[in-house]
Formats: C-alpha cells, structure tokens, sequence
C-alpha cells in the first residue's frame, strides 16, 4: 500500500470509522482563488490550463495551500470526453461550454468513436503529475461527467434552459439516445479506469442535469449507464480500494435508486436535507453534502451556523463527507471558505465518538 | 350560486368526487399557437397585450376554442406586483423579464409602497371581461406570483442562474428580505382578493423558484409568506368556494408541509411521481400535474402513454387535476397538446368508478 497521511476521506466513503468529518470542496480549485486566476492568466486558454500537466497540478494544489481539506480533485474538465470524441469543445466568456458539432441523428451517434484513456493521454499525464506532487498528503479524486450530462451538452450544444433538444430525442427516438449513451458509458469506464491507473483514488462522477428528468426517465436514461460504469471499474488499486461517488444534482427521491447502484457514495445537493437523504439510502451507502454554496456568500456567523446544522442533519456515525451541494462560486471571499472548513474540523468530531 | 356548466376542476381541487380528470395546462395562453402570436402582434409589446381587457380576454380563450379543457386561466404575468410597486418591468426579446430598478437595501424596501386590487385596475377589468366572455362555460382561474419568486425578480433584476444577489441578502441581511417579503405578502393577499372580487373561481400562487433554496430556507422564506397569503384570501364568492392552488416548482419533500398550508391543491412539477407526492400530503390536499411539458415535443404514441402513466401514478379516486409540470414551450405543435387532452378524457374515468 502506498503511504497515506491523511485517508479520512477515503475511510468515510466506504462508512468506516473516522475522527472528524473530511471536508473537500467541489470546484475548490477555481476563479473564487487569486492565485488561480493568475494560473488561468498565464496559461492561455481554460483548456490549455487543463492540457499543461504542470500547471493543472499547480492549480490543484492551490486550495490545499490555503485550506485544511481532505482531499484534492484532479482539475480538469468534465466535457473532455466529447471534445475528444472530435465534437470541438471551446469557451465563450460568460457563456458556459458549448461544442462546434451537435449530435441530432443516427448518423451522428454511429459516426461518433468510442473513446479509451488513451485518446485522452493529457489527463492522464496531469493525474500522475498531481499524485507526484501530493506525495502522499491527501488521496486525489478523479472524475468524469455522466454519460446523460454528457449527452446534453453534445445535443443542445452547450448550455440549455429548457433541454427541448434532447428532450425531443428521447420522446420521439429514445433508440437514438441509447445508443449515443452506450458510446459514453464505454467511454467513461475507460477514461475513469485509466485515471485510476495513473493513481486516482477514489472517482466521482457527476450528473448535473439528471436531475431535469421524471423518475422515470432518469432511471432509464441516467442511472442505468452509470450503473453500467460502476460495474466497469476498477475498485481497488495500490492495496486499496478507489471508493465511487454518483453525484445528481437534484437527486431527491432518485438517491433510493441511485443507493442500489453499486456507488459507495452519493454526492447530495442543498435541497434535501441530509437526514431525509440518510433515511433514503439507508445506510447502503455514505452521503456528500450538502451546504448550499451561496451560504459562503452569507456572513462569517451565518456559515458556522449552517454548517453546523449540516452536520446535524447528518448526525452520528460515519459515513459523511462534507462538502458544498453544488461547486463554490466565483463571488465567494476565500475567507469565509476558510470559516466553512475550520468549523467543519471544530465541530465534527462530536458527532464521531 | 351563478351558472357553471362544468365544474369538475373546482370540485376535483376540493376533493370532491368527479366522472373525469379534469385538466388545463400552464401557460395554455401562449406562444405555440399561431392565434396567440398573431394576437400578440396586433398587440404591440407583452404588457400592452396584458394591460388590454379585450385583448387578455381573446388570448385567454383561445385554446379553449381548440382544446376540451376544463378550467380558462387570466392572461397576465406573474410580475404585475413589482411593476406597480414602480420598479419598470420590460421584455427583452430572448432574456425573459427585467426590471429597471432593483432592490438591493433596506432604503430600497423601506421606498417601496405595499399595493392594492386598486393599483391594478387593468388586471381587474380584464378578469371581468373574461368571466363575461365564459359566459359560465369553465371556471376562470387568478393567479400571483408567491412573494419570494417576486422578490427573485426584484432583487436580481431579473431571472438569475444562480441567484447570488438575492441569497447574499438572505444569508447576510435576512431581515431586509423580510421586510420585502412582508410587503409583497400584503400586496399578493389584496391583489388576489381583488380577482376574487372581480370574478376568479380559483386561484393559483406560482413559486416558481421556491426550489432553489433548502428546506430550512423554504420554509422560512417561501412557504411562510404563501401560509399568510392563504389565510388572507376570500374563501366563498357567489355561493361557492374557491379552491387555492400553490405550486412551487421542484418542491419535492416540501410537499409535505405545503400541505399543511391551508391551500387546497398543490401542483407538482414531473420530477416527483405522483404516487410519492400522494403519499407525502396524505390526502389532506389535491394535487394538479404532472406531466414532462418536453413529452409534448415527442411522438403522439409516447404522448399517449406518458399520459396514462401520470393518471395511473396518482390512482383511483377524487383529489387530481391533470396538467403539465410546468408551462407549455413555444416549440409544441398544438395537435400534440390536443392528444394529450384528448387522452384524459379518454382514459380518466376509469379512475373515478
């Protein structure tokens, strides 16, 4: 086993004993950050930030410079996949993602690659890059986006508001969809098994747009090709195990399903509160969550207070990551991040003995 | 009691026995009906359209003359309170509603007045005209936005992705946000009445963005001020009741204690299934959805079943009103909005033997 300093992160995704609560950050290493903003300066492009192996560890590492967190997150993209797949993934200010080339027919879906680790050797070359530098403080989480988010962006071609595109799709030629969401559930196992290889130690996968579907709907057109990935993966590596997280934004009455999909943990959005999430899940898996990121923009007393509600509504035992229900935006004082963190340490080990 | 040829929407919202599920649709005044576009140009701008008696009167009716429906909703905007209240509402075609000034202060909410029915003497007469040109056919259903999707708009300026100005006042300066929230609450219980007054059979209170926020925060900025709304409002006109609707767009676990809100009916959004959000509220309210509005964008065949599927998910018995989970999208080609009517009348009775 290589060494490990801290793995209270890791043992809290598989619902083992720990001391205090880990708490890490989705989107911890991004524009709230002055030296990342820097980084970002310098590099040209987000995209070439993301394909300069340095410079993507140099802004991994940034948050954890400045906050107590236990665990760091590759820092990447989740729409690389698509862009690799040849659909030409760019950044318009202010816009969000979108991609030159749509996906809208048969012929699109069976003209699109299956793509492996491989093709996406950046990631890989940034992921043992990150682990060199880590040097064992903390484990390193890769990820991917779900085959459903990634389909949405490739149909709608970016953002969307209402998803007609897709929608239209999967109401009038679900076929379609399917097979498009094959060719990414294929995709995913081979890029989250190649950054595993290169020393990913636990991998979330996140679906930010599952929650826009009916239950219905999301069982069969979301959690079913993540269900496909969880099965595909690699789960242990370096004698450990590499711990699965489903993240669906807006999950609600899903996280019963998604409990049962193999995942070891469920990442947990604000809307839920976490002792509704727990009584879902029974206990077959550990939760992820769930302070609404915009409390960070609250006051300093505002924070301590929320999230200490947040780790009450989970309550005692293990089995509890901290984290925000969704990423920290680019308004927040670095500040009161710290606050978030701090008291998530002070407070935590109560709820551990 | 005046005439009422159909009354199976009032008398479903109570929870009284029916032969059918009655429906309606969200925005069923609207953009997918070429009628609709041609009398919207004749027009001039929205609010123009909206200010005319004669003209919200024409639109109002218009899908009924292609649709069975069973209940005809007032042609307005949920923003007709803050425009009087003075802050400017205007369109900007592609953006969705703006205002020319915002709320940002406590001088800012201390500057503005509480209205009255009388403030809105144009939403007034066009309620008038409408009940007129019904000539009793179907109720005539009034509607306001909630006070905290309101304050969304006037705080933000407009809508908003992540609505960080607005959860920066409620985490920092909660009492400023009440403060407003107060005063949209004692305009919303006048505004409504006044429809009442004038001839509203039913009314719905629209929360559209009540499901950004987490339980605590719902229930301390949303559904408090809709409680006090309710209990404001009329209950009997013209020998009748008249039934409250509240619906709060991905409400979820919410439902629970909406449906101790004293409101009748609470509509749901499709990513509930209804059999849930049965067992949530335990019949002590009736619920009105729930149908994906993209499934419109797909084929007749899938229509039809998606139809069956939401009459068969609430089950037997009184208590349900058939309707989108949201508002109908411009892109819908009104033969697909007339299969899916079509098919509740078709299917329906089979619940109400």
């Amino acid at each position: 086993m290589t060494h490990l300093e801290n793995d209270i992160f890791l043992r809290a995704l598989l619902r083992q004993p720990v001391e205090r609560t880990p708490v890490w950050v989705m989107r911890q290493a991004g524009r709230y950050l002055p030296e990342y903003r820097a980084s970002r300066e310098n590099a040209g492009s987000f995209m070439d930030l993301c394909r300069n192996a340095d410079l993507a560890c140099e802004v991994t590492l940034q948050p954890l410079a400045r906050f107590d967190l236990d665990a760091a997150i590759l820092f990447s993209d989740i729409l690389t996949i698509p862009d690799a797949m040849g659909l030409g993934l760019y950044f318009e200010t202010g816009e969000g993602p979108k991609f030159k080339h749509t996906i809208r027919s048969r012929a699109d879906v069976d003209a699109l690659p299956v793509v492996s680790s491989g093709d996406l050797d950046y990631v890989m070359s940034a992921v043992r890059t990150i682990r060199g530098a880590l040097a064992g403080r903390v484990p390193l989480i890769g990820f991917s986006g779900s085959p459903w988010t990634l389909a949405t962006y490739m149909v709608e071609g970016g953002s969307s508001k209402d998803f007609g595109t897709i929608k239209r799709m999967m109401f009038s030629e679900p076929d379609v969809l399917h097979a498009l969401l094959e060719k990414l559930a294929d995709s995913v196992i081979s890029y989250l098994n190649g950054q595993i290889d290169a020393g990913a130690q636990a991998v979330q996968i996140f679906d930010t747009w599952g929650g826009i579907l009916s239950p219905t709907d999301y069982a069969a057109f979301s959690l079913q090709y993540m269900k496909r990935i969880v099965a595909g993966l690699k789960r242990e590596n370096e004698g450990r195990q590499i711990p699965v997280i489903l993240f669906t934004k807006n999950a609600q009455f899903n996280l019963e399903k998604m409990a049962e999909s193999g995942a070891d943990a469920l990442g947990v959005d604000w809307t839920v509160d976490l002792n509704k999430a727990r009584e879902l899940v029974q206990d077959k898996v550990a939760l992820q969550g769930n302070l609404d990121p915009s409390v960070l923009l609250g006051s300093k007393a505002t924070i301590r207070s929320r999230v200490a509600a947040v780790l009450e509504s989970y309550g005692q035992g293990p089995g509890h990551v901290f984290n925000l229900g969704h990423g920290i935006t680019p308004a927040v004082d670095p500040d009161h991040l710290k606050v978030m963190v701090d008291t998530v340490h002070e407070l935590s080990p109560a709820y551990h003995k």
